[in-house]
């Protein structure tokens, strides 16, 4: 071992795919112990502390928050479709590999804790993501769809259902608002995701 | 003249820079008679007639509708951006050139008008567009933000105060839920543009 600075440093300085701003809905998988990678969403907040590591927090004692715990890392992939989404959020959705299919791009993370707490009755604990190695699969010009917006609050609001500290009949209106969002505006995989938001809900 | 097919066809078939489904949200430009590029919030039906037209329709007597008769055409523009959405949506938004900064991508549009009606005193017209040439200026990794959604909806909420066949109440509600989303999730810029979509609804 020499001081001698020609040898590249042992940290990588992988960066995310796109500039993180605010909260930017993932999914990420993690190896469990039955060595089947558990697919979840992820809300990945940017600007933790320092420049490239962002933060997120798990909710209850998940797969994914108890993989961070004996894993230290995951794949944070950045996907664009609605029933990859759907399916991380709200069904146990095990996969032989770490990148999905619908995966545009995914990074590699090493996890730690930082924070921790509870919060109507439910743990939580905050992570703090380094990016450790990062892939662009596929770029695409972005769009605005209020059908594929729709599909995502329908699946956050189906998701707080019989939590704690939310009141299922505001969310049961929202999810009213939003079906009839995605059957105006909707496109086919659309309306097939919320379809399975609505089995999940039984709405 | 000869029907040798030794000539290029006199149509294009320029296409789309995505595949549509469903309803994409686009910015449209429209030159006025003042010879400025009218900006306004289109929008567009994927799949009408043909594989590759698509529709749009307008409601009462806008800048875009009497634009669009009088020049049959328009610069469809895809925009990622939030400010850019809620300036064309809510203001009176003229520009010196038809394609905006924040385009990812444009396609210059004909349009014929293929049916009208109205709906709670509204007159509206349905439009027929066809793609006559595209630009991809930037492609991105796509990314899932509620909060850049939840100014979306916000502006959609926004536009139809006061609008007969709509609830101010519970387009008010609707606005609380939003703002309440982008507060927590959303980006600095999608916070500017939910600022500027609360000083239209003077919310």
């Amino acid at each position: 071992m020499t001081d001698a600075g020609d040898e590249p440093p042992a940290e990588t300085d992988a960066e995310w795919p796109v500039d993180l701003a605010g909260v930017t809905e993932t999914v990420v998988t993690t190896r469990g112990p039955n060595e089947l990678w558990n697919a979840a969403a992820l809300g990945v907040f940017a600007g933790a502390d320092e420049a490239n590591a962002a933060t997120a927090t798990t909710w209850g004692n998940t797969r994914t928050r108890r993989n961070f715990h004996r894993e230290g890392e995951g794949y944070v992939q950045f996907v664009d479709d609605p029933i990859t989404f759907v399916n991380a959020a709200l069904t146990i959705d095990e996969h032989d590999d770490p990148v999905l299919e619908h995966a545009a791009a995914w990074t590699r993370v090493a996890v730690e804790r930082i924070d921790s707490g509870t919060e109507n009755g439910t743990e939580w604990e905050q992570w703090r993501l380094e990016p450790l190695e990062t892939t662009i699969k596929r770029e695409t010009v972005p769009t605005i769809s209020r059908g594929f917006g729709a599909v995502i609050e329908a699946t956050v609001a189906t998701s707080r259902l019989g939590v704690a500290g939310y009141d299922d009949a505001e969310l049961r209106d929202r999810l009213a608002f939003f079906e009839s969002v995605v059957e105006r505006a909707g496109s086919p995989r659309e309306q097939a995701a919320l379809e399975r938001v609505r089995e999940h809900a039984e709405w």
